[in-house]
């Protein structure tokens, strides 16, 4: 008889368990609060103009299109029930399973804060992305009006709030536009008074990525004009401007990046969790006391093998979820304990200063940018998507033009 | 002395004069009240997830980049004030000029039913475009999630207000989607429980092009199974469905199509106009009295040859933009009256059913849609944009795949 897998979440995790269990004696079902997978790694992209949403993102239920046993879900849990094996749905509709794979992914923690959510999008979603797109372009518009360079101070500067791999590869990002690309086409206002700060509230940025890399990402930011500001948590936000020790930076342009916690989903699971929010699982990534229901991706707190928890990035997702496609599909009483395999990491800040840590070399610049390009544009799900992909991101390249800068709502001004 | 000339607008005709003006003494300020030139004719694609918003837009101040004379701001003009020859934003800040050219184009009319706005939206920008995308999505998955079709079937009904070349082309491309591609990603719900209707208020459709179009139109759709309701104005729409006579069609999707009227900016100007509230001009494309300002596109009402008003389609927009670039350009105190030179108009019904009407020949089918396709894509502002949107439609057309099927925002499911 065919067991029910329902997996929560269309990310890299979910999607990896369902390819790997096609012709597969499961019936899955996905269940997501967007229609689309997203390739979160280019989301920036999306964000800075560079990208269209649909050169990142794909309908959940294209990728599965032709195979048979996977059912697409639009629709929000809002519980897991452990004792009657179901998820139940904002709707009120509700899902049996016999396996149930949580990979709801993290989102942005404000601290307690969540008045500066309005203020400080962060950056997750496409909507996210489109909004904060939004934003900068508008911004740039504004100070386009305004002859006082004084004036217009603010509307040209950027805030971008956390110094991990999303903050750095944001405000590289910025850095790129307003200091290439699209100034050639305004009129008034100059690159030169664009003021890009990342504030940080530890003392060094990309914690966790071994050096060298955090000092060459910080001396490249320095060099692309960023101001990197350390030991600086953030005191407040308000709408003109972010506080911090000292100093106000004025800029209705801030960016939060700082502060991942896991979807509060999980903590309806009523499982131990680590400060993060995420649920800490047992060696098969499974909850204690529950071996069908397992966790993965952002929303998991898995330990390596020196005892520290993996870090929520893109490869833990993807090889948590083949694990979990072929324990599922095996079904074994012993399973083996999920181990990582570290291929490496990378993070890019900007056009051709990217740098790249990769089984022990460690090297930057343009050679390291086309590789995390190549990487990711292989990691693209459907031909289509990394096709246009490259198409672009060639085009972009050459032509130092940013092809999708659009705002569609109209301007309030 | 260089001489100011200000467009408002950013549509076919403004942007035509801009480009005939390059490298003359004019210091031209384009103002639009979203930051890009968008190519209406493709839409409708945009809406039925054929398409992204950057295919078939791009930015004004991109496509003048190199332009030098050309600035472009974005704003909202809310007054044009013909004594002192200025135009006034909503901002407050005010642009004099020499010349003028009032270029906002159309909207839609509910004929004073303003409240239908909210559950019909009518596609005239970006917004128009992602908001129809997002209901036809959001509506697919909704009905995939009721078991019982009888319950399902409103959801897969849909409603386009309007027999002229929009709602045409709406209605042959919602029939196409539901009736072959994104129907096999779904599990569920069948493509023959899809219902569309065209709702028109006269007693044919097309109306204002020659025979056989009308007649060809009506049998394509028809076939393509869209049921077209003739001599059936609207009498009410609710958020639930449309009261048409003698009967109530249960429907959240329902798009307008009909009651095209001038941009409201036109009244201000305080010229005659039209009952379309387009301003009646001048041989010359000016208005009575001032022939330093002039109205152009969809906004104007100028006569053909048979003293009947040209309609509002992108060809004439262009020709008119060329047009005045070309008087004020030489400044003649005698002016050529504006000729409008008939090439042929088409109209689009489904991927391979277009129904075309050039010089006197008159044709169908897929040449017909490949015919369109080109001349379209060559109208495109930008080679960037005309290699993409040529390599979408090669690749939708041979693969059938809706490439951009996004709900960027979360389901209230």
């Amino acid at each position: 008889m065919a067991k029910n897998l329902v997996i929560i979440g269309g990310g890299f995790a979910g999607i990896s368990v369902a390819k790997k269990l096609s012709s597969s004696g499961f019936n899955i079902t996905i269940i997501d609060k967007t229609n689309h997978h997203l390739f979160q790694p280019l989301l920036y992209q999306v964000a800075t103009a560079a990208l269209s949403p649909g050169d990142i993102a794909m309908p959940i239920r294209a990728i599965f299109s032709k195979q048979k046993n996977v059912e697409v879900v639009l629709g929000e849990v809002t519980e897991v029930n452990k004792d009657s094996n179901r998820v139940i749905l904002k709707n009120g509709s509700s899902f049996p399973f016999h396996y149930l794979i949580v990979a709801v992914g993290a989102q942005y923690n404000y601290f307690g804060n969540d008045e500066w959510k309005e203020h400080a999008p962060g950056l997750k979603s496409l909507s996210d992305a489109l909004e904060i797109r939004e934003r900068i372009l508008l911004s740039l518009e504004k100070a386009e009006q305004i002859i006082d360079p004084q004036k217009r101070e603010k509307f040209l500067t950027y805030v971008v709030i956390g110094g991990g791999p999303t903050g750095v590869e944001m405000a590289g990002s910025i850095a790129e536009i307003a200091k290439r690309s699209m100034m050639r086409d305004f009129r008034n206002i100059k690159p030169d008074e664009t003021k890009i700060y990342l504030v940080e509230a530890a003392d060094g940025i990309l914690n966790g990525f071994d050096e060298p890399l955090p000092e060459k990402g910080l001396k490249t930011l320095e060099e692309m004009g960023v101001e990197v500001i350390l030991n600086s948590p953030v005191q407040d936000i308000k709408e003109n401007g972010v506080q911090i020790e000292g100093r106000f930076i004025e800029t209705p342009n801030i960016i939060w990046g700082a502060g991942v916690a896991a979807s509060p989903l999980i903590k309806s699971l009523g499982v131990k969790t680590d400060r993060m929010g995420r649920a800490i699982v047992e060696p098969d990534l499974s909850i204690a006391g529950h071996p069908n229901i397992f966790v993965a991706g952002d929303a998991a707190h898995v330990k390596d093998k020196d005892g520290n928890p993996l870090p929520g990035l893109a490869p833990v997702a993807l090889q948590q979820g083949k694990y979990l496609g072929d324990l599922l599909r095996k079904e074994e009483k012993n399973r083996e304990p999920f181990k990582y395999i570290d291929k490496g990491t990378m993070a890019t800040i900007g056009r051709a200063k990217a740098v790249a840590d990769i089984r022990g070399f460690k090297f930057s610049g343009f050679f390291a940018w086309l590789l995390w390009g190549l990487i990711h544009i292989f990691f693209l799900i459907g031909f289509r998507n990394r096709f246009r992909v490259f198409a672009e991101w060639t085009w972009h390249y050459i032509t130092f033009k940013r092809g999708v800068r659009l705002i569609a709502k109209k301007d309030e001004a």
